[in-house]
């Protein structure tokens, strides 16, 4: 796998505008339509101030514009960071899929021998350990 | 769409872990199997501290964990965060194949009217304009 260098600067932009729930609550309501800065502050406990800050990261890193309306300026949710760095994570999605299988394989191993040897004195019963998990 | 919420305070680590180049080439590194510190650092102009301190930001994240050998505590890529950040921004992935689509049929229209007008004088040409693109 060789990735190093790709869309470098531009990604590193968008991780880290991700990297907060404020961020990513505002990207999820902008996917549903375009909305103006009090639109999108009203369901946060933030002064639109705040909300400005966090649109400004948004927009530094090209994940949303201002809307051609000059009254309202609304921003939008734009398509292509997000496509960017989904299409970095999907060069993972190999690697974590084989983990996953790799496991269940293991505790399907683990299951098979617990049933063949029957259940053992003070061992946690197979049902506990599965509502657990 | 509703993702306020998911797997928020894990995102938030995950997420920033990922703005860096330098951490996403680790992980690049560690998908093809376990390394030790050193052997992390020696693709960088960096110092063992150095590539230290990322892979700190890393395991905090819980993208990578310490292997068994206790003296080269290789460190190996774990499967869940990134995962989890695949599974938040594939929510998203409807938006912006939708945008591309519709992107796609302004510019097949756009092209349909300028074949049926002919070339305009001093208009730049389709095939100038495509190469651009």
């Amino acid at each position: 796998m060789q990735l190093i260098g790709y869309e470098q600067t531009s990604l590193d932009a968008t991780f880290a505008a991700l990297a907060d729930p404020t961020r990513r609550a505002i990207l999820a309501r902008l996917a549903s339509g375009e909305a103006s800065v009090a639109e999108l502050a009203e369901p946060f406990a933030m002064s639109q101030p705040a909300i400005s800050k966090h649109l400004k990261v948004l927009e530094r890193a090209g994940l949303i514009s201002r809307g051609v309306d000059a009254q309202r300026r609304p921003r939008r949710l734009e398509a292509r960071p997000l496509a960017d760095a989904t299409d970095w994570l999907e060069g993972y999605r190999q690697f974590w899929e084989g983990r996953f299988q790799h496991l269940d394989a293991l505790l399907n191993e683990m299951k098979a021998k617990e049933t063949k040897r029957g259940r053992m004195p003070h061992s946690r019963s197979p049902r506990r350990r599965g509502d657990q998990g």
